[in-house]
């Protein structure tokens, strides 16, 4: 039976760490300050938010939030969003995603000051993942895949990784930081011909498909480390699940995130982790 | 023996196709024009600029250079190069690079207007290469992969794709617009492990490492697309050689690009296509 990743201890070490630095920029007069940016009352939204709210207090992190109607036009949502930008009490934005359809999302994005972009959703922040230099961030969910190798003593060094799925928010940015990491990364999407069989090459398995249980014990090989990136509603089981059948897959490798569990409460001190570095700057 | 995948005729297409355009420009109002800038006589500098004058002419695209000696101020480079990048007339900037030590390229980097960056140097093209949107150019040797494969009828979709090399002129772009054309892609470096072993599975085999005559018939698979971005003086030869050891692979592969004669040819031409594409925007 393969060895549990859990998210939680790597969740609280860096919690421990970021409020040891929280404290340190209030002593020198730094509030560091989030602004959570929401348009409508959508349940993934108010789930997500729920659990930044809670990550902020046990950071020491102060939090605001804008909060607009579904309806809101394009102009009174850049007015307010404006001034948020512009305020330099402000250090980080998150900006729920997907944004409702008569939005212009890119013109928003265009806004976006790529120092508060602590969600690594601007032109900077792309760049900077792909090209491995300091400007923006990477995306949350990402990086919490590596501060997860980093705590578990994984170096990607070497090592052959493989990804399923290639957006921009998880396969892609994922991709980049293990190759930055000197691991040999092969991401695979919906046009790739037999998953199975290049995915049973990798040393680390990063499961971003965003298909319940579509990962099986055929995906692995018994030295393998999976991490399971998806969160889905699972009916059949009342709970959530992720991409990998856990059940089937490990007990046919060396190590596994589990979901719930795993990869999904590092996002948010990901996050924090950038508000505090943005305010640091 | 393998089927020998010339540049020049995938130039010619393009240069036939590239002219009609930009005498269409013309015929608007627009004299399309490209703005060379160099910093000191360096034998690389000027040979490829040699090429582009060459290209500029056979398009009809209008050329300017900026020539400014080796050992130009940051400040004075700053001035003349400002005027360039403001001046609506000048639709695309190609800057010789490396710069000298003594300038800070950072900055020169932040100030080119990404509309003009038709080498693909900027966040806004590098956000562009990698998150497959329109902000930007590729760099121009990785899209000329791309054009030589379109030519000759490869498409990537569904293909394994194995990139050796990881710069950010080449080896990545070249990963990413793979990609992005639905290959499943490996990217290789220096620290990846058994770098022929992967090689061997590639359907298109991207060389891009840098190394003279390091890819040889180890490397390879009978039904295999290779394609040598290198291009090294050869002492031994007296001329010029890639990264592929090309007497020995050639017979061991189904296509394969000759250097000179390849890829290289093609990269002007992308180059005065984006020229284009920025004039007529």
């Amino acid at each position: 039976m393969a060895e549990i990743l859990k998210g939680k201890p790597v969740a609280d070490a860096m919690i421990a760490r970021m409020r040891e630095t929280a404290d340190a920029l209030k002593a020198n007069g730094t509030e560091p300050t989030l602004c959570v940016v929401r348009v409508g009352e959508r349940d993934d939204d108010l789930s997500y938010e729920k659990g930044v709210i809670k990550r902020c207090e046990q950071v020491g992190v102060t939090l605001r939030q804008l909060i607009l109607p579904e309806s809101v036009a394009q102009a009174e949502f850049e007015q307010a969003f404006s001034a948020v930008n512009a305020d330099p009490a402000v250090h980080g934005i998150l900006l729920f995603r997907p944004l409702p359809k008569h939005l212009d999302a890119e013109r928003i994005r265009a806004m976006l000051d790529p120092k508060k972009d602590v969600d690594g959703w601007t032109d900077g922040s792309l760049a900077g993942v792909y090209a491995n230099q300091k400007t923006g961030f990477a995306p949350c969910t990402a990086q919490a895949v590596m501060e997860l190798l980093k705590f578990y003593g994984v170096d990607p060094k070497g090592k052959r990784a493989v990804v399923i799925g290639r957006s921009l928010v998880i396969g892609r940015p994922v991709s980049m930081l293990l190759m930055h990491a000197n691991a040999t990364v092969t991401t695979c999407h919906t046009r790739t011909v037999d998953v199975p069989a290049l995915a049973r090459q990798a040393d680390i398995l990063v499961c971003a498909a965003g298909v319940m249980k579509s990962v099986t014990e055929d995906f692995t090989n018994p030295d393998q480390i999976v991490v399971d990136v998806g969160i889905h509603w699972d009916e059949e089981k009342g709970g959530l699940s992720g991409d990998v059948d856990f059940d089937r897959v490990a007990p046919c490798v060396k190590a596994i995130t589990p979901v719930p569990g795993g990869v999904g409460g590092i996002t948010t001190c990901v996050l924090l982790d950038h508000v505090l570095a943005a305010a640091a700057n």
